[in-house]
This record gives C-alpha cells, structure tokens and sequence, in this order.
C-alpha cells in the first residue's frame, strides 16, 4: 500500500544555513517556496527519486516554530506515496492505527494528503500523501 | 556526491509493538538482527529501494537508550549513499563540515560508513554509507 517514500521534512531554524551541507556536496535546491497556509518556507532538495524538504517556520505560529521550541532542528517527518488514500486510511483505522487525519485534505504540489499521529507509528510523525 | 537515501534509523523502545504500524499497511520486516557492536536489535523494513531501521535497544548502554531517554521514540538518523566516501568525507572537511568519523568505520552489511555532526547538518544525525 506504500509505494514509496515520498519525502522526509526536517525542521529548521535558518534555511540558508541547513543548505550548507547540501551544498557542500554539490547539491543546490530543486526550489524554494512560500506554504502561507502551514506559515513555511520550504527549500525542495532532491536525492534519487526522494526529497528532503527543509521547513523554515514563517512565522512564530507555525507549527513548526513550535516543534523547534520543543525539539530543536532535526526530522520532523517522513511522507509516504500511496496509490489509493481512502483504503489505507480506511485499514489503518479498522486496524486500531490512531489517525490525525481520517480523510485525506489538499496538500501542496496537487496531492492529498493524510497523517498518521506520532503514538501509532513509534514517534514518527507520518504522511501518506496521493497525487490526485 | 549522495546517490541515493540508503535508510532512515527510527529509534524505538518496543520493536513488536513498531511494527504494527507496517504489519498494518501489509509490510513486514524483510529481517530481524542483533547487533551486538551497537547494542540494538534492529528490523528492517522495505519500501521501494529504502529501508527503515527500526532500532530497538538491547542494553541501558546503548546508545539508541541514551537517545530515547532525551528524546522519545522517533527518527534518529538518514543515511545517504555515497560512492567514494573518502571524497566525500575530504570534501566536506575542507568545507567546515563537522565530522564525527574522519575516516571510514566498519558497519553492517559490508558497508563503510562514517557519521556527519547533526551539528553541521541541521540537527540530523547523518549517516555516509558505501559499499566494498
């Protein structure tokens, strides 16, 4: 039911200095984009057929300026691609998998999107996401 | 430099209990090891080419126990593939990239491996891995 991982996103404080260590290794951004509605800005590295999303809190209510008070920099979570959203959510469910999400909402790049809370898959904050 | 994610390390307290989460969407462990040089019992979990590693201690002295008494369940480290280590690691020195390996280790699988500072790679603990 998991075709493969679509992306990991780590949690960072300045984008510029988190793309150090790609650069270094001669990797630059795919881009940089503006997510108003999660009050992100995201820089897109690619690696094989899998990205490494650095989230950069907009502002001191995003979600993720809370995960860095709490945490620090570091993963945040892995993203999951799926080929039929509502009948992974729909097993997990009857399955006991406790889920933050039950029906998939409109993520970025034209995907649905659906989390798995932290408590069912050992702390790992999880997204299945679906390209419509 | 990175050709490709090799795995995510995925620190947990109960491997039984990590794995319904996975048994769930149909996935089981493609195997179940102690390493001993570690101190942790890991299950390895495929989804396209990456795997997870679910780490579970199997002493206090272990270092995926210190990590779970400061931090909780949830990922520990990315491994990226690498096919010339050695460049790699001489690059990313003349960089002003923290090293916590210098020079190459022995790790599982007939692999080498050597371990970026989470320091210099936004609070990821980063694993470089080639083959022999």
């Amino acid at each position: 039911m998991l075709t493969k991982i679509a992306h990991i996103g780590v949690a960072v404080s300045n984008l510029q200095e988190a793309l150090a260590f790609y650069k270094a290794v001669g990797i630059e951004p795919s881009h940089i984009e503006d997510v108003p509605s999660q009050k992100v800005k995201v820089a897109f590295i690619t690696i094989g057929d899998v990205h490494i999303e650095l989230l950069e809190p907009s502002s001191p209510e995003s979600p993720i300026a809370g995960f860095l008070d709490k945490r620090g920099q570091g993963m945040h979570h892995i993203a999951y691609e799926v080929r039929d959203i509502h009948t992974v959510l729909k097993t997990l469910k009857d399955k006991g998998i406790k889920l933050i999400n039950e029906t998939p909402v409109e993520g970025a790049h034209e995907m649905m999107v659906a989390f798995v809370h932290p408590k069912s898959a050992s702390g790992v904050l999880t997204e299945l996401c679906q390209h419509k």
